[in-house]
């Protein structure tokens, strides 16, 4: 049992969840071009302080890649050097939409989900999970202005900022994987774990503003973002319909 | 005017702020070995994303160094080579110890802080801007563990989250720099940038566990922690001391 609050914005299914563990963890946390740093950066800060972990930065190639912002990620290895890891984090952003034909990705994430494993995605993280094909029939969510598209994968959208679901763990947007990486420390092993890394990281949060949501952002503020968003938007609802007509899925 | 809410834990003093700006805004942020990344990259996901903006990741050299947990970061340029820029952020951790006499370092903080530009501090970051002594008479903040010894560099400790005073903003512990990210964006610019950003990264945290302060942490997580900090506590402590007596600062 997890002494979570219940106030807190989390759901968790009846499908069992991962076993904890005390032996040694390895955790891969997957980057791409034109990622969003913090989907992976944020569950880095937590994983990697794990006790008794080691965590692999994978990329397709052994060659650095660029955030979105121009931020330079340095893999420790390729995919095809990638041991089998027990977690697989996978981040998302803009360049998520390059990878949702890659079989060389998707079947990393298809074959280690379907070992059984926990597979731990980020914002629209979420919509490479579905390219897989794992999301079928799963309580899932992503960054808020994606939660349409789940059911276009097959997944239940879930309006939590983390949702577990079995051996899927998935987190809202961007900023949303740290509170989704203090679940899955506590999940894998103990609470008092994933209390003492929040501790350390003094992760007691209180932003200026009341704008991290759709519903709480000013109204002015939730236009500019969505003008901004428009092209993206279009290209992800496109992508999102050819995979329900490939999996079947009618929305 | 800033909208912020009355019960953010924000301080800001009577010093004048500084001006906010249309004009482009270059912000240079410096990383080092054995840091905490995400007192950097969290920062670097919100300062990023100010509209006519340009951030130069900086280092000692061009190479590549290690955060503390090993994450590879790469500099854009070396501190020879990096023009005047209109913000400067210095994060911490461990990896802050170990050039609280390097005096290139310092003589950056120092020079950029004297000719009236913004420095932005992140965690044990601060004790480098104490180091190279711009905190005497300032309002400061930092890591909670850390937070006693503020004084020995002539700062005047403040318990909030995020500290502005003048042309200083000073976080508090490692993920505090999100929050103060927030204010940064929002002092130079206007509010709803800073309300755009937030939204776009979705930042409505809401950790499920309340174990982020000394305070509200279970006793136990806080006994281990101080155990697993005891070392560095004293190498902070030993040289805020030594601070306290080149600065000649009673405390």
């Amino acid at each position: 049992m997890n002494s979570y609050d219940m106030d807190t914005p989390i759901t968790i299914s009846d499908r069992d969840k991962p076993a904890r563990q005390d032996k040694h963890l390895t955790i891969g946390a997957l980057i791409f071009p034109r990622m969003d740093q913090i989907d992976f950066t944020g569950p880095f800060e937590v994983l990697s302080r794990i006790p008794n972990s080691t965590i692999h930065v994978i990329a397709k190639t052994n060659s650095p890649v660029r955030d979105i912002q121009g931020l330079v990620l340095t893999p420790d290895m390729s995919i095809a050097e990638t041991p089998e890891v027990d977690v697989l984090l996978v981040p998302g952003g803009h360049g998520q939409q390059q990878l949702m034909n890659d079989e060389e990705v998707l079947s990393l994430i298809r074959n280690h989900f379907a070992a059984g494993r926990l597979v731990f995605s980020v914002c629209t993280g979420a919509l490479l999970c579905g390219a897989a094909g794992i999301l079928r029939g799963r309580q899932a969510t992503t960054h808020w202005s994606t939660w349409s598209l789940l059911p276009y994968y097959g997944a239940i959208p879930i309006r939590s900022r983390v949702v577990v679901d079995g051996n899927l763990v998935t987190a809202a947007g961007v900023t949303a994987g740290l509170d989704a990486a203090l679940v899955v420390a506590s999940l894998l092993r103990e609470d008092a774990i994933a209390q003492q890394i929040q501790l350390s990281i003094q992760y007691a949060p209180n932003p200026v503003f009341h704008s991290g949501m759709p519903d709480t952002a000013p109204a002015e503020v939730l236009q500019a973002f969505n003008q901004s968003y428009s092209a993206i938007a279009v290209s992800r609802e496109a992508e999102a319909r050819r995979f329900a007509a490939i999996l079947g899925v009618a929305v």
